[in-house]
């Protein structure tokens, strides 16, 4: 399959959707059709030679493939619409991360905008490489999934978390992650300087996403406690996860365990024993790179980092359909 | 006169709005009665026990004096009624600045709202503090004309410039300037990083109020050309400078020339010669601090720094005030 | 007693120096006699009409009391000869914080200089005032520990923490924590846009001193695991506290335990229910700013805030200067 | 000539050495064959599997050219050494740009330490192309006199500029300009919200360097008038420049003289007449952006940015390799 891939961006006007042109465009099998923005429609699509349509105006026959950086809900209805038309669908939104409408409901205290989509294969693909080879939708997660899953998988698959004790995740965002749309929020004035705990606890709701993905690896872990944090600068995403361990394993073997697990992963990097992973090791790269400390015989402190836009994101999206269509799985993305 | 003075404050929510309300809460002679906020009333006012009221249900007759942080055209209505009351009238808009309404719809594109408020005292104190004694009615100079005039009165006092040469302004703001109201202007991850020039040139709209001001001092100055750009810190602006000097002074008298003349000014500081004047000299002061530079016998570099908020703003509206009710200039302000 | 203090700073041109001097400065019982700076001999101290002198140029005979804002070891010798000339010493260096010198030696790796000056009453106000009320000399507890220690105190007071689980710290510093010496580590290349984990887990310095003073409050307390990051901001420190709480209590009692306990305390903040502490509460104020969030019925989330250079370190040593002379605590501080 | 080039980078862990490394490790014809740094001998090369080697470990005879990101002086000696072992030359220090011992005293007040090396191939290709091709060593001009001759040179060559006025340089760049060598300079709280002139007017060592290759464009021009500031950004060049037109072109058509005369120049982007070049137009890329304002008829505002590291450093001097190799003179570079 030497062909050419044509793919289609809705929201190419967004943070995502911005670096999701930009890989796109120097991927080496795919021609970028077209990027939607209803905002700025007639506007030149940055580092290329496109210009922003209406996301109504773009005809699905023209593409192999879209990929969805929309909102909520939007998303979904637009998947319903690729899908129908026979195009791959590579979905950024959390629309359709959850397994069920029920539990979506919880998390997002409104009905599934199209609940016949559930489940859809979940695109994490150092967990589930296998679910997502081959498929025609995959949903991708986003930047505090992707990062917490990725810094306690090798724990989850080894069974190695007390199940009596939650997993405590204390979490920093650039502000990209808040998205594009202006908002007090993100004012440059409100957040300079600044360090801003958000939606802390049990609140967020990506944590119900969290949880789904981390159960079905392992049963045997308790609650996450997840409290993120807004973080003065653009881009890059850490979580420092704090794990008490069972009796299976003692904190200074989970190093070890980290390096065999993601041995031959191409964008998780371990670094070496007593080194730290900081924001610099993962912006602007493809790559979550991890950490970890044995602190106490029984607890451990991990630290997991990307790019929101890219592993958390853009690229994570592209090694999803790089696996979608039977490509390299990092083709364009190293 | 010894009693305590009532103020208000219109539009208290706003950037400048906040550091008034600072300013004035611990001001001696103040008592704050109100502070108006219709996107936020009912919030605690920062550094307060005041909640914060919409600007329709104040009476003005609970007050002596109110200030005006409120956008353009609604300034110039609520100084009408704060006039027709009796109260004076601290206006820190641009809408009172200019001295005819022609000149006004000249650079705002639209007719004055109140023409037979014009003109109204310009407040910029260490220039033409005898029209502000007593005065009812000022018009507070706004961040970019305060720094831009004070940094070069001294030499259009002399009459020391080169008439048929413009004074150049490349100036530097940080993104409070822009005001609280979100846009993708202000948005964290559009400014973090860059430095964005704006309105370049001779489209700025503050220029023909920095023009009208420098040719009452003098006839003998060229044209403006008045650079700005969007730096991204949160507090601060600097005017760079540079003159032409005409046959009547050498650049190295220069120094001597602003020493004098600033001398006795407490809210002017002039640095000594060989020191230059950065961000930091200015920002969270009530002062505007200069340095200058002799570069060639006929050519001078002139580093002008004020907080935009303060003496670019609320300091300077409170200075006003003090002058209007004969109290002490700096009373409260250092 | 209403005689004037004379005060003296060693260690004046640090960044903890510069926050004392500027408090002093404006502190209505003080007469800030001199600042030493050995690098900066000779040049003005900044905000004063004083010089920096060097250390070894001033006669202790000329004050009542001294500030030690000196490095490690230094600060101990120059503590012993404050003591020896009958001046109070308020020193800031971590030398005098720990009360016996194996304990130093455990933590420092190497003997304690002095270590007749041990045990040295800790100048944490809130928790152990009455110590520091008419002391001679006094050991003032540094940015990580003050925060941290307020950040638990009612927890610990109240005995409500399982011993059996650690208090997990997750803390974010600004780079004036890391002093003003010039090292790659505060290089502003190597620090923005970037977020650092360092000295994680149990091998912070400060960890000991953190464990003997919360032992003082309560022996029910398990081990302390304290992961530190450097934050690119100048100023301001979050730490971010999980805590596993025992059968005498429910996480939603926490709030009003804090309330309660720090009820009648001027200089520390608890936020009301549902609000978050943000390192803008804290930066340029005086004060520690507290949020708690219940998480899980045995499991809550409490966010401490402080600026390191205030009450982290000079604000608290007026503070406690103040309780030495008998003077209201917040004198010069509110 | 099809074969690899072997190259060796000196001062490899200096920011723009670290670029460098960078760019060549994914040049197509390149061959990294060692990066040096006596500082960080034995740590990994970031981004490669090398590892640093001190200077004088390295044997001359292994590769086919060497860059040299030294320490001013230290240059000159191993470009000497380079020239005598008959291995290509890419200096990007300042040692070899000065055409005269005599104009290098002059700025750098002390004797060239190699005066038998001048005049060196002056390495702006845009500017003169042709003494670059096929050359043995290239003086690689750094970010200042790149991102002003950029910007001035269309008028230089069209002899369109006033020479009895200054052409005025009001500059601002990133802090890695200042290099990786700790100091109180490039301290982080020293430089955060701060905005320092520096070396302003006529003081600034390479401004004879400036001068000299502009008069080589054309004798008709003034002196330059030049005054950076150190901007609290990593990355990132902006000049702002204000000229003075003679009466052989009027401003209004100087936008066109910039299009013609970089069309058909990959790294050189003039954008749009109306359009803004923000520093994030030119960060990460190897590109020179340029805007131009026409604001009077004889006056106008242009502003060129470059990344200082790319293409005021790493990646113009991979272009002048190029160049010097017969290589497509982009190769590597887009």
């Amino acid at each position: 399959m030497n062909s050419r891939i044509r793919a289609g961006v809705y929201g190419g006007s967004g943070y995502a959707g911005l670096d999701l042109v930009e890989i796109l465009w120097r991927h080496p099998r795919i021609d970028l059709a077209f990027a939607t923005s209803n905002t700025y429609a007639g506007d030149a699509v940055p580092g290329t030679n496109l210009r922003y349509v209406p996301a109504d105006s773009v005809a699905l026959d023209t593409v192999d493939v879209i990929f969805l950086a929309l909102p909520h809900r939007t998303s979904a209805a637009m998947a319903k619409r690729g899908i129908d038309a026979g195009v791959k669908v590579v979905d950024l939104s959390a629309d359709l991360r959850i397994d069920t409408p029920e539990a979506y409901e919880r998390s997002y205290h409104s009905p599934h905008p199209h609940p016949e989509l559930l489940p859809t294969p979940y695109g994490l693909p150092e967990i589930n490489r296998e679910n997502v080879i081959g498929a025609d939708v995959v949903a991708t997660p986003g930047c505090y999934p992707t990062t917490t899953l990725l810094g306690i998988y090798p724990l989850l698959a080894a069974e190695a978390l007390r199940e009596d004790t939650p997993v405590i995740i204390d979490a920093k965002s650039g502000v990209t992650g808040a998205g594009r749309k202006p908002s007090l929020t993100t004012h440059f004035a409100e957040v300079y300087s600044n360090l801003i705990p958000y939606k802390t606890g049990r609140s967020h709701r990506h944590l119900g996403e969290m949880e789904q993905e981390a159960h079905k690896i392992s049963e045997r872990v308790g609650p996450i406690i997840f409290c993120p944090h807004l973080l003065p600068v653009d881009r890059g995403l850490m979580t420092s996860i704090y794990v008490t361990l069972n009796e299976t394993i003692e904190s200074d073997q989970t190093h070890d365990l980290y390096t065999e697990m993601y041995d031959g992963e191409s964008l998780v990097d371990v670094l070496p024993l007593g080194e730290q992973a900081t924001l610099r090791h993962a912006v602007k790269t493809n790559r979550c790179v991890i950490s970890i400390t044995p602190v106490l015989p029984r607890h451990a402190h991990i630290t997991s980092v990307t790019d929101n836009l890219r592993k958390g994101a853009a690229s994570q999206a592209v090694q999803n359909m790089n696996l979608m269509f039977g490509l390299d799985e990092t083709l364009g993305l190293i």
